[in-house]
């Protein structure tokens, strides 16, 4: 793999081996010295447009346990703010020798415009794009429905049969949409649930199905769930009078999660509004993997900064 | 040790083991090449709910020598700051393998809470709570102390019949928490003077002597002089109508100092407002320990991170 | 070399002996693995009181590869904006053990007052002061022009014969500065081309022409145009209507470009405003040495830090 920039693109072999190596990563968290030598000297530049200290964090720990040196970038209050362009910007991490960066910028296709633009020989992998994508996101996802299912037989295999419901705020998500290509890339299905307004309009091309009713779309025991996160702002947005109404409507609240078979994994990106689009005991439940996907996040990356950055790197996207 | 989170709870022995084994960091520090591979390996989080520079580079240095890797979380402008819940950037340290966290919070009670949460495996270290306690602090001062009168010989040591005055602004100042419960644990006497304003109203559950006349209680050559920072806005808020009358009344000011024996030590920790609570001739004084409290914080902190993340963990508190 | 303050007293000797020893790291960054364990155990503090987030991360890189630890100190938000005395942030930072403090100050002069002190043993790297100079901009100036002159028999010379244009904000610029010193120290002349109310009253002092209409002084066909970056605010209050007027006048445009010889380099410190002080076509011809100045950058950066730091320092400025 040259870059991660999508999982529109990325194929089902390539998702798998991605995830695979993935679990060699975990395997090596869950041991006592959780560090690998394998990019010692090479460089790893987390360049954030867009404040974001969770993803920021993961990759620097991804980062870190493969012994790179990590340069934090972040855009406020750099020459970047005062409108060097992203060409400039590339070309002087490239002048500094980065081997890898990790972008996350307030424009869709940006991550691509870098990849592609011939500016940069570094790996470049996308943390997050406007409301486009987040592959690492759905990456580690599915990492975490593939590990629940599976276990310890995990290797090789895809989400073939596994329902998934994705549920609120799709229009703005770069998260659903990174989910829906590699889940149904990896075999699953995958419904949408969400508000009229909350839903692009292009949902017609997307290899999904759409509901309105999340009641009548949980009534099936879909093997997973995954709870968006509601922007204060968006939510009036969308007309809903207050949060209560939204959570009543659309939220994951107890009673809904009560009629969940135990089976039903519950998953939320992060942060959570605990109590607006998800009950408190639903995302502190057994059945919630929240705590799971964080950690597997740091396994993934790892993975994708393995397979950008060791040894030669091949040109397929 | 399994946290760092208070003084008032640490007893004489681990006050003095960690003591000790800061007199080994020291030792280290003091040899041309610093850095001890002890902890390889390890994460430690910088976990920082307000700004503080000097404090968390001093654990920054304390931690990289050790080898440790270190990421660094300011909360400002993250999630953090749009409401995720300490609950929720615990579970996100956890998943992601911190191993120690570094917590600074402007709430006193938050080190305890997230340590005694069972949200987190990582060893917690109190970086200053709201008014609460700062003990790496109080730490320091002892270990300042106690190399001051006993050199070379100060292992295995209290402070036994030393005599400490603390002035200033006690009520806001968890500098001063700290060191009552410490210095006295250890054997010393403590004596706090300020305006009746600036003291807490229940001193009187604390093991030390209240005074209201820094003179009377500088007049008997005490072995330490500790003075407080003071905030403008809080001195104000005292009825002290400008700087010049609080630094008349409450500074150690040149004829205070030049009345002190020469063995009396000068200590602040920082940063000093030169020319009012303390002179700059003070300041900068052979009997002024300032410095020193520096360079003693980053072996007091290696200390701590290695009691705290090296081997097998206990469970004392 | 005890600290690398300025250019202005740096000798011939001295500055070579700088480049040639960049030179030897550049042919490390050009091998596949970049890092050299010079300066395992020590560790640099980025001081920076203004922002610039490409200096800094250029010295960050510089340093990681030298495998020296590094602790970024940003002032804004600290104490130190807080009113602590330049002198008690150096004697933190001594205390704390810092080998090499990289210091940019708005205000001239604040690294020679840093390193002349006695406040601290660390070597000291002025990354720009006031307008005053930014001797390692300078410094990967030069060693970018010999480079392109030399190529691989570069060691040991100097830029005798060499003639330098320098074009725009002359007055406000610490590029400027340290490039007339250096480069006439290095042998080459200097011709400074500016609108008079951006150049300094005291260039009578410098050992550099002065001129005052572009097209004459491009006309000889320098070996290196070095275009300086215009800020819009300088450029209304030396009395341009607007920034295409600027461009017209003092901007190295199309037309300017193409009247060239070929084998006369263009420069420029980045950030770039393409399409003002230069045009984009001049910016990314194979005559602009923009990227190859920020590559080198890297590596003059190690020179100064390598030579300030490993082993036993002497105590030449």
């Amino acid at each position: 793999m040259r870059h991660l920039l999508s999982t529109k693109e990325l194929s089902r072999d390539d998702a798998i081996a991605l995830l695979d190596v993935a679990e060699d990563m975990a395997a090596v968290q869950e041991r006592e010295m959780k560090k690998l030598p394998t990019l010692r000297g090479r460089t790893v530049v987390n360049l954030f447009f867009e404040d974001s200290t969770r993803t920021r964090i993961s990759f620097e720990a991804a980062a870190k346990r493969l012994s790179a040196d990590v340069i934090n970038f972040s855009a406020k209050g750099s020459s970047v703010s005062k409108g060097e362009s992203l060409k400039d910007t590339a070309q002087t991490l490239q002048a500094m020798g980065a081997d890898g960066v990790v972008i996350r910028h307030h424009a869709s296709g940006a991550p691509q415009t870098l990849a592609m633009s011939g500016w940069i020989d570094a790996g470049v992998v996308n943390a997050g794009d406007g409301t486009h994508e987040h592959p690492t996101q759905a990456l580690l996802d599915a990492f975490t429905i593939r590990r629940r299912l599976h276990g310890a037989t995990s290797r090789g295999r895809g989400l073939d049969g596994v329902h998934v419901v994705i549920v609120g705020d799709i229009l703005h998500s770069r998260v659903a949409r990174s989910n829906v290509w590699l889940l149904t890339t990896l075999g699953a299905t995958v419904e949408l649930v969400a508000p009229p307004t909350l839903l692009p309009v292009d949902t017609t091309a997307w290899p999904a199905r759409v509901g309105y009713d999340l009641d009548a779309s949980l009534a099936g025991g879909p093997d997973v769930v995954m709870m968006l996160r509601i922007q204060a702002e968006r939510m009036h947005a969308a007309f809903f009078p207050n949060s209560r109404e939204y959570a009543r409507t659309w939220g994951l609240d107890d009673a809904r999660f009560d009629r969940l078979p135990p089976t039903t994994m519950v998953m939320h990106p992060g942060p959570m509004n605990r109590g607006l689009e998800i009950a408190a005991r639903a995302a502190d439940s057994p059945q919630s993997t929240v705590r799971e996907q964080v950690a597997n996040g740091v396994s993934v990356r790892m993975a994708a900064l393995y397979l950008l950055l060791s040894g030669e790197r091949g040109d397929a996207a």
